[in-house]
């Protein structure tokens, strides 16, 4: 399936959560499958953080460029886009076609670089309805996302309730805990204090915070990866023969050797300051705040349908914070499915084929299929 | 109880594990109690990452000095040094008072800085055994040690077995996983990388490479504290009232605030190299290595008599770790007691007042002096 990116420009100011405003901002998304006349059919991607509006399909000309869901999305796959016109968004503030820090900031002509706008889930998921109501979807079949793609997932649910019709929230939580926050933190920290980093403007000096972004992305796959993963993947395998080097400097082990190459490849291609925006998203979001903390008020708004996915060894995100939404949702008497995956592979599960993870999708979006084919809009 | 730091100095030149050498080395330790006529009550004490020899007691003059272990050692504490006389030494490469890279290579006249030698675990217990020989000890009535201390306590029994009647091992691991390493990993990167850090010569360029020991200790802190303690600790508590500043480098939320703090302190007491050092001496510890991977082949050289403890939600040694080296002492028919504790503290836990922890510790003790009245050496 080859796919061409599209995008789209807002003119009019945007209100975000944090009471400033962004105008004039272009969001970056691609389609996939064909709107029915009825227009029900639409199902919304969301991404996590270091991803893009490029969910599924390839480029022409381009090998090896399939989208990071391309196992879950195209024809024939448990999100068939034979049936289902799939909609992906880069979020606002991101690097990979929409309006971030790396562009100019219309009120002032200068690259807004650390003034970008702080944006929150809430904030996407407002702008992707926007975007919405200009290829003229009103209601959504579907919303989905794994992460923090799960988590504005169950934000649509709360914000226009009446917009989406069933909600797919895979591996996420109804919040960040302290040690997902704090490992955030380190990240933010290894990024701002990078002298590189020129308090946020390092594009006029034409530095990137390479070290900062290494170190960011050293941290995330760790907590991205089960303890088992790991000591199955690397375990204790030196990079070279059987000899020690007896260095603190030059690799030694396997998973330096990885760690390292996962973070000089990501400072190659990932915007500094949006990582900073990103992982703040990720530490704001929570719709229990404005209820004292409780879920299960948060959520009464939501009369979407729902299918949650947790991994047993996502320590991450790990099951009980799923779970944590399951019985918020149950405790308002919402139409719940949830699976629990014996997968080892930690947080990354929701992004890798497992054949029970695949189908427990497929089964729930044949269902939402066959809903559609009996009411007609 | 007041106590004075002392120290050693040894002209020989110690062969390490790597295959290079030291000469000319200094080593700081600190006593406590008697050592009775027979020489038969001396209990080593190994310390962890950023310990020392200062185990307990204080300084008099110093309020607020006493000994990280000050709550497990003493008169009348666990480790009664009533009964027993304790010997805490700072290890080789560490900075603290014993010889480590911001000291002057004796064969060069320069700062050691980068170029101290790489320290295992091993070198660290033939040090002490030399100092030990000095002091006329040759047999301990004990050495112990928590987590990276746990390590040294281990290796005693297995390089000096006939010098050691008792190995406590508390909160340990017979070697790093991929993941512990990876932690190390990411924490060495940050120092390495931080421009101030100079190849490891920054002595002489007057810098410190400050922004990467407090990423290290970040880190580090992270994963000595449980998931639950650090829910129940901070959670998402605001550091400043109810209002959301909305900002990517802003402190937010308290566990921000707390690691930050953490960080800060941290890096201006500790030294860098010293820092690799000693995660590489953690990364390295495998005793099971030198015989194809099996633990029990590695401790069948022990003869001591072992108490393990391990803590419920220790997740950087959590006690599955624990479990393996009894399993190992088991198959070779050695005398073990292990006592896991239901703690929420996380790794940190070996160093906080638990007394169900301290009063196991306290009755092994108990046993040992028992047998030190009923057996004159």
């Amino acid at each position: 399936m080859f796919v061409t990116p599209q995008s789209m420009r807002f003119e009019a100011p945007l209100s975000l959560q944090s009471g400033a405003s962004i105008r004039d901002y272009t969001l970056a998304y691609e389609t996939y499958g064909t709107l029915n006349p009825e227009r029900s059919n639409a199902v919304l991607i969301c991404h996590a953080l270091n991803a893009s509006h490029h969910v599924a399909g390839s480029y022409e000309g381009q090998p090896r460029s399939e989208g990071w869901w391309d196992n879950m999305i195209g024809p024939g796959k448990p999100v068939d886009t034979d049936h289902f016109f799939v909609i992906g968004i880069n979020n606002l503030g991101s690097c990979f076609g929409s309006t971030g820090p790396m562009h100019a900031n219309p009120e002032t002509g200068r690259i807004y670089g650390a003034d970008f706008p702080v944006v929150t889930v809430e904030d996407w998921v407002d702008a992707q309805a926007l975007l919405l109501d200009a290829l003229g979807i009103e209601r959504l079949a579907a919303v989905m996302g794994g992460s923090l793609g799960g988590m504005q997932a169950l934000s649509w649910t709360l914000r226009h309730p009446e917009r989406v019709a069933h909600a797919v929230v895979i591996a996420s939580a109804p919040n960040l805990n302290a040690e997902n926050i704090a490992f955030n933190e380190v990240a933010r920290r290894a990024i701002v204090t990078d002298p590189d980093f020129h308090g946020g403007h390092f594009y006029e000096h034409g530095t990137v915070p390479g070290r900062g972004l290494r170190i960011a992305r050293m941290i995330g796959h760790i907590t991205y990866l089960s303890d088992d993963v790991m000591n199955e993947k690397f375990g204790r395998q030196l990079r070279e023969g059987i000899d020690l080097k007896y260095s603190t400097q030059d690799i030694e082990f396997q998973i330096e050797s990885y760690l390292r190459y996962q973070g000089d490849k990501f400072s190659e291609y990932f915007d500094a300051n949006t990582y900073l925006l990103i992982t703040r998203a990720l530490d704001y979001f929570d719709p229990a705040r404005a209820f004292e903390g409780n879920l299960a008020r948060a959520l009464a708004v939501a009369s979407a349908k729902f299918l949650l996915v947790s991994f047993s060894t996502d320590w991450r995100f790990s099951p009980a914070r799923s779970r944590e939404i399951v019985r918020a949702l149950l405790e308002n008497r919402r139409d719940v499915s949830y699976a629990e995956i014996d997968a080892p592979h930690g947080h990354d599960a929701f992004l890798l084929d497992d054949a029970r993870y695949l189908n427990v999708v497929r089964a729930y979006f044949e269902r939402i299929s066959l809903g559609l084919a009996r009411s007609p809009a």
